[in-house]
């Protein structure tokens, strides 16, 4: 990135610098790009108008809110990209771990403020079922539909694989203490949700030391793929781009999570059904193109990569982040998941390991990944 | 298969043309499989006199009907080896397929018709974790036994592993939400077994058209091993002997079914126990005989491939056409298992992954796959 | 071991000959060892002092007497490791796996004669979890930080945490039946467990066989690791040494056992923390250094080997002995553990089959290894 230029010759990365030579946030997307920036906008206006100006009908809310933050979301995700791709791998690695799943944070943030820890809970087990078997799923579909069988290293995959067991493990000891033992008074399962939150960050913290000193080894440190450098933005532009989408994206959570329960009684929609299938769903739809985009590109390592880094996170920190954020907002939140919740979890975690440890994918594993997350999804719905 | 001749040189598949130079059927067996035949044919018409002509004593027509299915299910497999031989390696993978599962899918849909549901379910338990535990078991110890440590390739184990966790996962995803749901009408649980039981087919249709079009990567389309292409029928002979074996299973099935309940009670046995251990014995013994053989002879990859695919066939075929069937027949079976027969399942398939994923068997792994398959089915005698 | 020495050139095994050269036991020892050695003597006898003559405080005798076992424990090894380098590395096996886990058969031994038969059952537990997940977290945090990236066969750690896995599953069939089975007599769950003692004790032996037959493969069968054959004792010294230390170690766990109860309710601990986190520390500690001083030394397939292999013992031979032990001391003790113990056992063997697996380790995985164990921890902290 900071080799010398010989003289005389243009050094290319000036191309980077859109401030000078265009419009400074627009003009360095793509033209489809272009539009959806323009589209998601006037989706995230509309949905504040509805909602606090003409208090409209919480169905049209939730739907065109949903809409902003899906791209709003997106716009986080290419202004990290570029950071990543301006500050080098290990920056880029940190940038990646705190901002990957920034909007599910906020999302979740702002309906546990609003007292619907069900739905909170629900969207982590989500998340990651999402991310295992969903993604994973139509990841490897695709892939090996266009690419035949798919070869990955088996040593990065199952070590991707070995950490998310490690850490959803951790995150569901509280559920399974609650459920077996005998006496389990509600404020002592908070205290211990609260130790398992700071440990929990603890570990978050190595892994973030550990990106930093084995930058090769992780996901965020592997070389820029090509394409995959985010647009050409100079980092004052790309910082005031993410600081102005998360904004935004705060603003659209709340008047989303306003939505939720009239649009859950209107559906007779259940609980469950909304945190595990929709939330994670409108906070993660970007990320999870990400990885069929690179699974469909023979990338199948990387986009393995994406779904356990992003699970990753969220056992290591939106969840525990949300334990902690619930003492501070007054709004106490246990990690006392669901008897289904834990199970499916667990299912999750072990297919996408042995998915991994044989170095091989293709579409039929794709296939019935996804057939079991469509089985799962359909029994949250029927959950009560 | 169809290569031309050259002039003046006997072809040997002419050989095959049994129908020409020999009996048809029995004179393409080796003496010992005619004594066998036979012995088959007897103890059918000897079961089916007794029950329907003598009214015999119930425990007789049990076992000797038990003897008769034991062979039948082995003809229908002669028959099946030899139409894939002679159809080729995608048409074989299909047969396989289809008719792998043949005798069991039998039994169990006129126990069915019966009422025994609780027999039907555990039979697909004892199934899978027959095939896994036991089968899997005795071959590793038999071929480690003569071999010493076999190597065989870690992709091909692992990705049959793998599509079985996914598979069984998928199966007993309704036994997991009947047992965490604090809601659960029998209607809403058959309902969503059936659901599941369509999603089941759609990957067992996706497993045979991947059969189609990777033949080299699957059980059912490897070149024909040594000795494995089945007798030297004719397709049309191999035709009528595998329809006409099916028809005589069916009727011996009937005969077996109605001679269960009395069985059960002469005995004081629990119905899990007959249901997880004789009834797939019966079914299976045959196909198993050729795992432990396979190993015997140092082909590990092909004996663990076996066990594989007829517990893949169990969970992706057998189990939800028995949902469908049960509609039929106005006998509705949820997919509801016991958590005991949950557990059995989910070790037996961790367990299994674990011994493809390392790439070795050995003699101990062997004799402790089968010492737990022993530990397994006194548990299921002694469960009530 | 046994060459031919050529004349006038001195036969190095002379020097282990230290019975002739200096006294016997502790002049074969380096300094730090002697000390060790005497401090353990100095608390042995200091323990029984205190207990049967003065009959001092429960607490104090309870860590006096844990520091006595400790050092016994690690004595015991020293003699076995000598013992198995003095007589070739297929007797070392069988040495290996019947003195491994001696101090932790004797201290069980007690409490089960003492009736605190949760503890004994919590102990196996904690023996397993602690191998599984402190240990070896600890000796890969270590082993990683200080030399980075360590791999590892996975043929022989995945072969490890297969056989781990089987007896395992095998160990807690008779808690799954329990938790299961609507019909849960005592009498038949003691009677269920004997049998499956009996079946792992079978296990037991024949995994003593394979280690005679296949040295090559096994833990205790490798050529001694440099600085690994034990002190220099002469077969008699080492035998004696053995005898003696076990001898003092029977004494000081019947001490220590008296003290648990008034320890427990001093400090008001649960009997599983007790159980699952002290007591195996006190009986393994000796050999958990062995472990991270294997991983710290770049030899991480024996540290690996060791946890796996003292878990492994822990399944097939120190909990069916207790078992069959029980009746004879008329303390039936039956394998129905909790299920928070169960559902620990599955996660340690789970996760630590993936860490196996995929050949590979880093100090991430150990660090978040350790973290769940400290949440377990603190889990049968709380758990009552």
């Amino acid at each position: 990135m900071e080799r010398a230029t010989p003289p005389g010759r243009r050094e290319p990365a000036l191309r980077y610098d859109s401030g000078v030579t265009g419009p400074p946030v627009l003009g360095a997307l793509p033209p489809f790009a272009r539009v959806a920036v323009l589209a998601t906008l006037g989706a995230s206006f509309l949905a504040i108008v509805l909602d606090f100006g003409l208090h409209a009908d919480p169905t049209v809310v939730f739907l065109i809110s949903a809409a902003g933050i899906l791209g709003l979301a997106w716009v986080v995700g290419l202004a990290t990209e570029r950071l990543g791709a301006l500050t080098g791998p290990r920056m880029g690695g940190i940038l990646n771990a705190t901002f990957g799943n920034v909007a599910e944070l906020i999302i979740a943030f702002f309906a546990l403020q609003a007292g619907l820890i069900d739905v909170v809970k629900a969207s982590l087990t989500g998340s990651i079922i999402g991310n295992l078997l969903f993604v994973l799923g139509v990841s490897v579909l695709v892939g090996g539909f266009r690419n035949g069988v798919q070869r990955f290293s088996k040593e990065v995959a199952g070590s991707n694989a070995a950490l998310l067991a490690v850490a959803a493990i951790a995150l569901f000891v509280p559920a399974v203490l609650a459920l077996t033992t005998r006496d389990s008074s509600p404020g002592r399962l908070t205290e211990e949700s609260v130790l398992v939150a700071v440990l929990l960050i603890l570990g978050y913290v190595l892994s973030i030391v550990f990106q930093f000193t084995h930058p090769s080894l992780t996901l965020g440190g592997h070389e820029p793929l090509e394409g995959h450098g985010g647009p050409a933005w100079t980092i004052r532009v790309a910082v005031v781009v993410l600081l102005a989408a998360a904004a935004l994206l705060a603003v659209l959570s709340e008047v989303l999570v306003g939505a939720i329960v009239p649009f859950i009684e209107r559906f007779g929609l259940s609980t469950f059904f909304v945190g595990v299938v929709l939330i994670p769903t409108i906070g993660n739809l970007a990320e999870h193109l990400v990885a069929v985009q690179l699974a469909w590109k023979n990338k199948m390592e990387f986009a393995m990569a994406v779904c356990y880094g992003s699970s990753l996170q969220v056992a290591l920190f939106v969840a525990p982040a949300l334990v902690l954020l619930g003492l501070v907002v007054n709004q106490p939140m246990n990690l006392v998941f669901e008897p289904l919740e834990v199970a499916a979890v667990g299912a999750a975690v072990g297919i996408s390991a042995l998915i991994a440890l044989d170095g091989e994918s293709n579409w039929l594993e794709g296939a019935l990944l996804t057939i079991v997350y469509v089985i799962l999804a359909v029994s949250f719905f029927e959950f009560a």
